[in-house]
């Protein structure tokens, strides 16, 4: 008999499952369900309650539906019978934090707090509460507390304590109601096995949880605010379980709507993007995935704890077991090639193209080819969504310097994609100047997948050998990777998720050679960028802090 | 009988003749001829012989027949009659430097030299002799001569000096066999008058001529190349002529071609864009007239002698009499708005601009309507063509800081415009912190009264009332002035340039007043801005020039 995991790949717009055989990887089936809600970010489903700036939520129901959408969808179009699919793995955007009663029910679809902003999912992105983030960091450090080593900058509005706290301040009454803060991933492992727990990853990277000291001391939380000084005992008493084994079995209930076999093991939820790392075929220390979608996460696996200025956490199992996981991103990559195609490509160029049956960014490539690094005169800081590593500083922003009268589109596209290379080599030269040797680069998402002249440009600007992962859906074949070492040796094979990669991940899809001379180049470009980046970013001139101070005040 | 005079404005690309009335200023008919041959930068009349990089050549013949064309225009459109015309008044652009021998004929006009190009006219922008430039700078420095102090920077190439100096280098024939190197100014009023003669605006501005020592020492000229040792005795022996004179009275061949009356005098010719401040009304010291096209020019007069760095000369009467004439200047202001109109405004912007039936820089204002000085956090360096005053530094290139996702290109477009104005503060300021107030200002030119968005920008960033000047042909209603003067008393019935320019140049069009509230945050702004030409301009940083070296590394 064939045997078959799920992978379940929530992401911020929808969800994706895979069916994936045990036996070479391959994916058998897939079915996409976009969340009907898409991101609140202006007004409440009751369409009467506007919501303010930086909120962006989501509605739960949204979540449940897709699951039964998208695993019945997996299992009509693949014909596989449910006692073939032997394990479900899953992976879910983080933080996305979500206040519950404890029969599981989300308190926003109750009647009391429908019209309660706070009550609904807080996405990853929502950011109101970067104050909220601020006094965390502040009282953290005066504390002394141990998670904050952890943490190579600031604590981010996008984790799961700010949202809480911002709950508390902000609507007392929800905080007081909910019986649980979840995140959306441990609620549905919940409901999927009636077992309740969260993860090393969730934990450790969203919740200042530490491995050896567990979450923050009550004396901290009741420094934040005397009314949450018993959370964790009250709200967020969950084991805290590592990744790559199973957080329970499927309930009837469960098995019944979904089709498939009560008992199949439930995988430990990981983050989404830390999916594309099995997913990817990494499972050595020292090897970076690099995920580039509209953002870039840099994930990382290391034998022992490391200390780099600028990470955004450094947790043990924090992404596979047996392992140190570490977690860098830049803010601002394919919005960035978004934001420039959207708002700087000439009408000339888009006829251009359109004359010659090719698309914009093929043109402009081709008007590239053949080009020598330097040859524009052109350097951008790719700031334009501010930086998360290695500064960890969003009242940044970006910088085109060097132009001239001949300074064309292409020039732009071109300085625009090396400073996200550039971006990505101050990234690896944190790490091995803290002692952390990068071996292999392997480049997941849609970006390098779509464009081989960018994936050519980061090449030769690293001065380094690049990897393209094999599978188009790294982060769904992750989640069915969870699956199998959720099933263990028995159901799926594969003794743990270790043995799993191995055999199902594939080789990579291509690699990539730089161009030494290219390369040397690169090298005066990045010096550069290295910097701008030191007068800009880490205290020569406060000049884009002043920029964008005058820039608020036009908004009060 | 009423009076006429005739105003000559050659340009780059055309001459215009403008016929105006003695009476009261009024421009009575106009005529224009474009040069056939332009500007030639590629390739000689013979169409054969290549010119090398930087190379900016014109064809004098285009001169003369400019003359007959423009001149005949306007007597044959106006009607009037040759004794009616009591003056003729001329600019031309300067440093155009043309080698003829003694019977005025033009080296280029004969056979032995039609084919070397450093026989033709070497038009303002050809800056193949930057090189010469570099040199006589370091040589004048190195002797102590007098005029050094005349000019705030350095030596530039389109002055005279370097230009006949690489002629000698790289054509050492053309440099021996010519009787004369003329300004084609002083060529064409030796044509007109047969008296040769230069002025004190061309041999104070491009001619290194210092008003009490005269031209360079023969010491300096024979330290440039043993060979020059006696350029002034034997191919400069000019007198020079004070403006607003008379440089001669026209001969009866040149009346009989142009149908005008034999004896009418001519002005002493005057550098084009100076010819803007008698035709911008401007005739007290420290009032400064900018003319704002492709790239903008500061004219100011003043008392006395002033030293103000950057600044690009201070000749004694060198713009006009009784008073030292300076001159500042920003080489890329109307260039680097076309250069974004062309290069960075979206296809989508040009439909929505089509469709409501207006320009796309009027859809960039109306998408600006009600700014907020500062509320998109941009700003720029407006060095995309290098920096002439104050730093006088063409190594230089443009920057765009505090660039977001939220972006738009009216915001670019925006920043742009605001650039140019802080660099005329810039420029302002480097007048009044040497001790040179400015009392008013007047924009001429064909940008100011095109672009009412852009004035007001300007008086807002400067903090100032700025006036347009009342023509829209300041320069050539100045030559006409000009004619006016050297017709005197008796002829016009102005007995000065002074008196002419108040009775005939007219009010401001219109006078713009700062909003004090922009104004306030154009402050800071400005700050941001001198900050940043301080750090990358004033030796801060030379990421610029780290830059150009690899770009040009590449060209080689």
């Amino acid at each position: 008999m064939e045997k078959y995991t799920i992978g379940l790949d929530y992401g911020t717009l929808s969800v994706r499952a895979e069916l994936v055989s045990m036996t070479d990887g391959r994916e058998v089936a897939s079915c996409i369900y976009p969340y009907p809600h898409a991101v609140m970010e202006s007004v409440l489903p009751d369409g009467v309650t506007p919501l303010p700036d930086k909120f962006a939520l989501q509605q739960p129901q949204d979540y449940i539906d897709g699951l039964l959408h998208t695993v019945r969808g997996v299992m009509e179009e693949s014909g596989v019978r449910p006692e073939q699919v032997v394990g479900i793995g899953m992976d879910v955007t983080s933080a996305s934090i979500l206040p519950v009663y404890k029969d599981k029910t989300p308190l926003c679809l109750t009647e009391r707090f429908a019209s309660e902003p706070h009550a609904w999912i807080k996405l990853w992105k929502h950011h109101a509460g970067e104050e909220e983030a601020l006094e965390i960091d502040q009282k953290g450090r005066a504390l002394g507390e141990p998670w904050v080593q952890m943490y190579g900058g600031k604590v981010s509005a996008e984790w799961a304590t700010p949202k809480v706290l911002e709950t508390l301040h902000k609507a007392p009454e929800v905080y007081e109601a909910a019986d649980y803060f979840l995140e959306v991933m441990d609620w549905l492992t919940w409901i999927l096995t009636d077992n309740l727990s969260t993860s090393t990853s969730a934990a450790g990277y969203k919740a200042l949880h530490h491995h050896e000291y567990g979450f923050p001391s009550e004396a901290f939380f009741k420094a934040l605010d005397p009314r949450m000084e018993h959370f964790i005992r009250d709200k967020y008493d969950l084991p805290v379980l590592p990744p790559g084994g199973r957080a329970g079995l499927l309930t009837e209930q469960m098995a019944d709507v979904l089709g498939l076999r009560a008992g199949t093991p439930v995988s430990v939820p990981a983050i989404d993007a830390h999916c594309s790392m099995p997913g990817g075929g990494i499972d050595d220390p020292n090897e970076m995935m690099i995920v580039m979608g509209t953002s870039s996460c840099h994930l990382l696996l290391t034998e022992d704890t490391i200390s780099v200025p600028g990470m955004q956490g450094v947790v043990k199992w924090g992404i596979l077991p047996d392992y140190y996981g570490s977690e860098a991103g830049q803010s601002c990559v394919g919005d960035l090639f978004a934001w420039f195609m959207e708002h700087m490509v000439p009408a000339s160029y888009e006829a251009e193209a359109a004359e010659q049956g090719i698309s914009v960014h093929e043109l402009l490539c081709r008007k590239l080819e053949g080009y020598r690094a330097g040859a524009s005169g052109l350097i951008a800081l790719d700031w334009m969504g501010g930086v998360r590593s290695p500064l960890m500083d969003f009242d940044l922003s970006g910088l085109i310097l060097g132009l001239n009268l001949k300074t064309r589109p292409e020039d732009i596209y071109l300085c625009l994609i090396e400073a996200t290379a550039f971006g990505t080599r101050a990234i690896i030269d944190s790490y091995e100047n803290a002692g952390v040797p990068i071996r292999r680069i392997v480049l997941g998402g849609g970006i390098p997948r779509k464009n081989p002249f960018l994936v050519q440009v980061y090449a030769d600007v690293l001065g380094r050998t690049v990897e393209l992962a094999a599978s188009d859906q790294a982060c769904a074949l992750g989640a069915a990777i969870l699956g199998a070492a959720a099933a263990g040796q028995e159901g799926s094979g594969y003794a743990d998720v270790h043995q799993a990669i191995r055999a199902l991940a594939g080789q990579a899809r291509q690699t990539i050679h730089p161009d030494p001379a290219q390369t040397e180049r690169y090298d005066v470009l990045y010096d550069a960028y290295a910097e701008l980046m030191d007068h800009f970013g880490r205290g020569g001139s406060d000049l884009m802090k002043r920029l964008l101070r005058l820039r608020r005040a036009d908004a009060e």
